[in-house]
């Protein structure tokens, strides 16, 4: 596997790669790797990549001020390791430094048709940062497709987007939530809670199971009610409630009926740690 | 010359050529194309250019709802004609729709550094969509370099930096402007000046003209005598005075003292005409 710390070395390798006709795949990360990220790697390996570029970038324009940059969890050795044995052909570590000039003034945004709501209006700035480093990524490795976790399910939604309105050349495959067999969804910041908050982070994937229940049992449901139901449940568990919604998964526009089609985001405060989760209906 | 108005059939005809090895260049005008364009299609070729992509495109994203995207002159058979002629290998003539989708909404945005002055101040939203569309025409073509005009010099400085933040692998290249004889720099929007107002458009550049002398006569100018001299030599000729600025020519930040390395810029109205013109000292 080959490493690369300089945009400009990746690029050429990359553009070599190319020109020799491989299929590239991209899985951007933020690193701190577990099963969900590999699973991106392997859903690149089963569509066929020729070469797996994994971006492992704590990107510092997608964190609030108030937000946990600094102690985001960090570790290219156990990073390096994993993406070897997920087979991976290449992992980019770049610094700030070489993302990011000192006067760096451009942005790629999303003008809040998708971004203004859910994460985006709680995490001022954070799309702008996320749709810039992605597109960055994007243009240095030129991958034929991409793989986001269904996990971060606006920022895949606004990547598609940015995609279509900026007419990037590039495939954008959404692979599902990895879980652990309790059924807590796998994230980086689980690393953040204690033996007694991740008991209660379990309400978040039980309340999705229930609402998906729900509506297998009876077509639809009235979105007023079953989110009462939930954030009571999640309230209960002992979970401070960020936000609980329905929407169209396609505009993420809210629903007032929760049926096939929408999709159901939560974002919970589990002590100081803030847990994120979603399910298609 | 091939000609294309679909962005997907130029942009697979653009990957064969890159992987048949073939050096792309873009140049993207608007159209109502004069020796100024041709200038940089001239530049393309000389810099070895396989093929040379020409988008033409009045993108109605970079006007003002006042401005004058309706009556921006159009006129696609004469621009292929002139193309062909400049040795373009492809003429790109996307239509609006083609272009943005009807809930477009991602943007590309210079945060103001170098946009939230001169042109930038005057038309809000235009290096939005100056910089959206040439992000949009950069994916689709993937050129090895694109050719602008210094015409446009807040413009290319923008592109520039853009390029720079959102690591394009284009290079950027500013071809020099181009003038009548009278010294009148080519614009599409000459096109809408009365006999008269051509006449009056030449104090722009006489103006131009005048304070390079005065530096190259004294090594620097104190701007604000500099300033108030270019202002009332305009106004005497009958112009409007929208800005006359003398800036760092690499940040776009004011100087105090016209010197080598600073660039002045003017813009007027002329009649209902906006002119611009610009030099480095």
């Amino acid at each position: 596997m080959r490493k690369f710390e300089d945009p400009e070395t990746l690029r050429s390798w990359a553009r070599k790669a190319r020109l020799a006709g491989k299929k590239i795949a991209l899985v951007p990360t933020m690193g701190a790797l577990h099963e969900g990220h590999l699973s991106l790697i392997a859903a690149a390996k089963k569509k066929g990549a020729d070469e797996i570029v994994v971006s492992v970038f704590v990107n510092p324009t997608q964190f609030g001020p108030k937000e946990d940059y600094a102690q985001y969890p960090r570790d290219h050795v156990a990073d390096a390791k994993k993406c070897v044995q997920a087979g991976a052909t290449a992992i980019f570590f770049p610094t700030p430094a070489n993302m990011y000039a000192d006067d760096h003034s451009t942005w790629v945004i999303e003008d809040g048709a998708l971004s203004g709501s859910l994460c985006g209006a709680r995490r001022p700035g954070h799309f702008r940062g996320v749709c810039t480093v992605v597109a960055k990524l994007f243009n240095v490795v030129q991958p034929d497709f991409a793989v986001f976790g269904q996990k971060d399910f606006q920022q895949a939604t606004i990547i598609r987007r940015m995609v279509r309105d900026l007419s990037f050349g590039v495939e954008i495959v959404v692979a599902p939530i990895v879980r652990e067999a309790t059924g807590l969804a796998l994230s980086s910041r689980n690393a953040y809670l204690s033996a007694d908050e991740k008991v209660r982070a379990l309400a978040l994937s039980a309340t999705l199971k229930d609402l998906k229940a729900g509506v297998a049992a009876k077509g639809k449901l009235v979105w007023k009610t079953a989110r009462a139901r939930a954030v009571s449940a999640l309230e209960k568990a002992g979970l401070r409630v960020d936000y609980v919604e329905a929407v169209d998964a396609e505009n993420l526009k809210p629903v007032k009926t929760l049926k096939a089609g929408s999709a159901v985001l939560l974002a919970v405060f589990d002590g100081k740690t803030r847990l994120i989760d979603n399910c298609l209906v």
